[in-house]
C-alpha cells in the first residue's frame, strides 16, 4: 500500500513568505538584477590570482576563516582599508572591517543588531528593493524621504526628523545610498553629506551608508564617504565587490565602530564567508582593482548610451529620465497612466524583464508609472531589441508611445 | 572642540547576544572547531579545477547564480545527486537540492521555515553546539534523547513522543546526526533508522537528518540515509563539503520535498551562495571525490590513533572513550568531579583549547565531566604535546590523572 506524502503544512509557522516558484530561466531580454557585463569579468586576472594564492596558501582552507579570525581574510581587509582611504577618504584599519557574504548579509546584520518589530527607520523614498523588502518583513515602519537630482533632500529629512521627534519617535537609522543612488543614479554632494551628518548628530540617529555602487562612476570622481566626514563615529558603512568585480562572488564588507561591529560579529553565526573568494579577491584586487574599474565603467557607460538612445528612439518623449552619474541602472518615467506593475507582467510574457517602480519606492503612487532598467548584463543588441519589444508591449497595453523610430503607430 | 563618539547603546534592541570579543588567534594546541588537516587539502586538484572551470565558464560570474537559478550551480547539484545515490542510497535530482553557504545556513533555513518561539523539537541529548545554540536563541524547547553506542535510543524517543502527545504537543522535528554523530562518533544502525521512521510517521513529526560528517567513516561503510529509507518524504536531509574537502569553503546543501524547499528558497535572500566555490567543487569532485575521501579518512584515523594513545598514556584510566567510527572528534569522559567548564578555562590559559561537554549536551550534569577533542587540525606532535599539557592542567585543578606515562604524580 503506497502511503501519501507527508504533509508539512500543519507545521509551518505563521508569517512565512510565500513559497518560491520554480525557476524558469532568465528572460530573453533581462533588464533586472545586479548582473554585470560577462565580457568585463577579468577572467584571466582571476585565474592568475587563484593560481598564485592557492599554491601559496591553499592549505589554509583547512581552517575556518583561514586563521585570519572571524572578521575575514586579513589581506582582503587590508586591501579594503587602503581602497577606502584612497577612494572614499575613510580612515580605518583591517580591525574596523567585517567581511560578509555580499552586502545583502551586511543589510541583515545591521538590521538584526539595531531593529525590533515596530521600530522606525528613515530611508530614501526610492530605494533598493532588497532593503525595502527586508524592512517590511521585519515589521519596521519606513519613512521615505524624497530625492531630487542631487539625492536625498535635506529639507525633507529635517522635516521628517522634527516630526518624528514631536511624536516621541527616535528612528533607528537613516539609510542612504549616497554615491550612485539605487535606482535614481544620483550622487549626494559633499555639502548635503555635511548637512546629513549635522542632522544625524542633532537627532541622535546614526547613518547607514550603503556604498555598494560607488565604484561605478563615469568620471571616477566622488565626494568623500559620509563615514569619512563624520567626527563622532556615527556612520555604519557597507560596500561590495559584486558591482566592481563580479556579483556571483558573494563578498561584501562592513566598516563600523567596534561597539557595533562586535554586535554584528556575534550575530554572524555562519563560520565565516567563503574563503576562496576572499583569497582570490585580495590577490587580484591589490594590484589590479584601480586599473580594472575605469575599463569596466567605460563599457557600462557605452551600454547606458545604447539604452538611452534606444529609449529615445522607441519611446520618444514618452520616456523621461536623467542621465545617471554611474551605475548599472536607469530610472525611467513613463506617462502617468502607465501602470508599470501591469507593464511588468505583459513585458515578461513577451520576454522582457523590468523592475516596476512601486517595488523600488515607499510611494507606490509616485512610482506607479516609473520603472528601473538594468543595462550591464544584456548586450548592446539585446538592449536595442528589448527596448523595442518593451515599447511595443507598452503601446499595446497603454497606447503609448504613439511614435517609435519616428514612425506614427496606432495603439 | 572634540566631540564624544556616538553612543549606539540606547538604540540596541532587547535580546541581542553578547558582543563578540576581539579575536586573539588560535590556541597553540587547538582541539576545537571543525577544522581539518591542512596537509589533506587537495590543493593541486583544486588549482587544476579552478583553472579549467574559470577558463571555460568564468564569464558566468557576471550573473547571480551563474545562470543556474537560485538553487545553485547546476553541475554541483548534479554531482551531489549522484554522490547521494551512490553513498547514501538517496534518489533525488538536481531539482530536489538547494546549495547553501555551509550546513550552518541549512540549519538556519530549516529552523526559519518550521520554528516559532515556544515550539518544541526533539534532538539528541549530546549534539552539535551550533544546533543547540540556534534553538536556544530561537526560544525553542528542546527535548534531548539519550544516546548509546549505536546512537539515539529508540525506546527513549518513543517514550518522549508519547509523553509529548499526552501533553498535546507536536514537536516540529526530530533532529539527528545519525552517521558519525557529533560529538559521540556513533552510527545509527539501519534497523534503528527504520524504527525512527516508523515513530516519525506514527506521530506526524518529520525527521531532520544532518549528515555533514557522513563521508568520514574509517571503513567507508554506512547504512542508507534515513532520507533514502523514507516512503513518505518526511525527511529533510542536509550535508556539507566542509568535512570532506575544506571547511573554509562555505558550501553545503539541503535535500527536501519541494513543499519545504520552496519555503527555504523564499527565506534564502542572499542572492545565492558563493559561485566560485561551487564551480571549483563541482569541477574537482566529479572526478576526484571518490578517491580523495578514503585518503583523507586514513590520515584522520591515524591522528585519532595518536590522540587515543596520548590520552591513554597521559590520563590512563581517568579518561574513558569509545573508539568512534569516523569523524574528526573524540568524546571523552573524565572522573565525575572534573568540571570541564572550569577545565576549559584553565586549559585555555595554558594554550590548550577544548570543547567542554555542557556546551554539547541538553543534560548539563551528565556532560559536566565530559569534553570533545577535535583531532583533524593539530599535527601528531601537537596532539601528543597538547594532551600532555591538558593532563597537567587537569591534575593541577582536579587532582587527576594521578599517573601520567606510568609515572605517579602528586596533585
Amino acid at each position: 500500500m503506497a502511503s501519501a506524502p507527508f504533509d508539512f503544512a500543519p507545521l509551518l509557522p505563521a508569517g512565512l513568505p510565500a513559497p518560491a516558484a520554480k525557476w524558469t530561466g532568465l528572460a530573453k531580454y533581462s533588464f533586472v538584477g545586479g548582473n554585470n557585463d560577462p565580457d568585463q569579468v577579468p577572467v584571466d586576472g582571476l585565474v592568475d590570482a587563484v593560481n598564485a594564492v592557492l599554491k601559496r596558501e591553499g592549505q589554509a582552507l583547512a581552517t575556518y576563516g583561514l586563521a585570519s579570525g572571524p572578521q575575514g581574510y586579513r589581506p582582503l581587509r587590508d586591501f579594503i582599508a587602503a581602497k577606502l582611504k584612497r577612494d572614499a577618504g575613510i580612515r580605518c584599519t583591517a580591525d574596523d572591517i567585517l567581511i560578509v557574504s555580499g552586502s545583502l548579509q551586511a543589510l541583515d546584520l545591521v538590521n538584526q543588531s539595531l531593529l525590533a518589530r515596530g521600530d522606525t527607520v528613515i530611508i530614501e523614498q526610492e530605494t533598493y528593493q532588497g532593503s525595502l523588502n527586508r524592512l517590511t518583513r521585519l515589521g519596521v515602519n519606513v519613512i521615505g524621504i524624497p530625492l531630487d537630482q542631487d539625492g536625498m533632500r535635506m529639507d525633507a529629512l529635517a522635516a521628517a526628523l522634527a516630526d518624528l521627534k514631536r511624536r516621541g519617535i527616535t528612528p533607528k537609522y537613516i539609510y542612504t545610498i549616497p554615491t550612485v543612488q539605487n535606482p535614481t543614479g544620483t550622487i549626494l554632494p559633499e555639502a548635503r553629506r555635511a548637512e546629513l551628518l549635522e542632522l544625524s548628530q542633532a537627532y541622535g540617529v546614526p547613518v547607514f551608508e550603503d556604498d555598494c555602487y560607488a565604484d561605478l562612476i563615469w568620471d571616477g570622481k566622488r565626494p568623500p564617504a559620509i563615514h569619512a566626514m563624520s567626527q563622532i563615529s556615527n556612520v555604519i558603512h557597507i560596500g561590495s565587490f559584486s558591482k566592481s568585480i563580479a556579483p556571483a562572488l558573494r563578498v561584501g564588507y562592513i566598516v563600523a565602530p567596534w561597539e557595533m561591529l562586535s554586535r554584528m560579529l556575534a550575530l554572524k553565526t555562519d563560520a565565516g564567508s567563503g574563503a576562496l573568494e576572499q583569497m582570490v579577491l585580495a590577490e587580484y584586487c591589490a594590484p589590479h582593482f584601480a586599473t580594472h574599474v575605469p575599463k569596466l565603467t567605460r563599457g557600462l557607460r557605452a551600454k547606458l548610451d545604447t539604452l538611452m538612445e534606444a529609449l529615445n528612439e522607441q519611446f520618444g518623449t514618452a520616456a523621461e529620465f536623467e542621465d545617471p552619474k554611474g551605475g548599472i541602472f536607469l530610472w525611467v518615467k513613463l506617462p502617468d497612466h502607465v501602470d508599470t506593475l501591469k507593464l511588468y507582467q505583459a513585458a515578461l510574457a513577451a520576454g522582457v524583464a523590468i523592475n516596476p517602480g512601486p517595488e523600488w519606492s515607499t510611494d507606490k503612487t509616485y512610482a506607479g508609472s516609473r520603472l528601473r532598467l538594468c543595462f550591464a548584463s544584456p548586450t548592446h543588441e539585446q538592449i536595442r531589441e528589448g527596448v523595442a519589444v518593451l515599447a511595443e508591449v507598452c503601446r499595446r497595453e497603454f497606447g503609448v508611445p504613439t511614435r517609435s523610430a519616428n514612425v506614427e503607430k496606432s495603439a
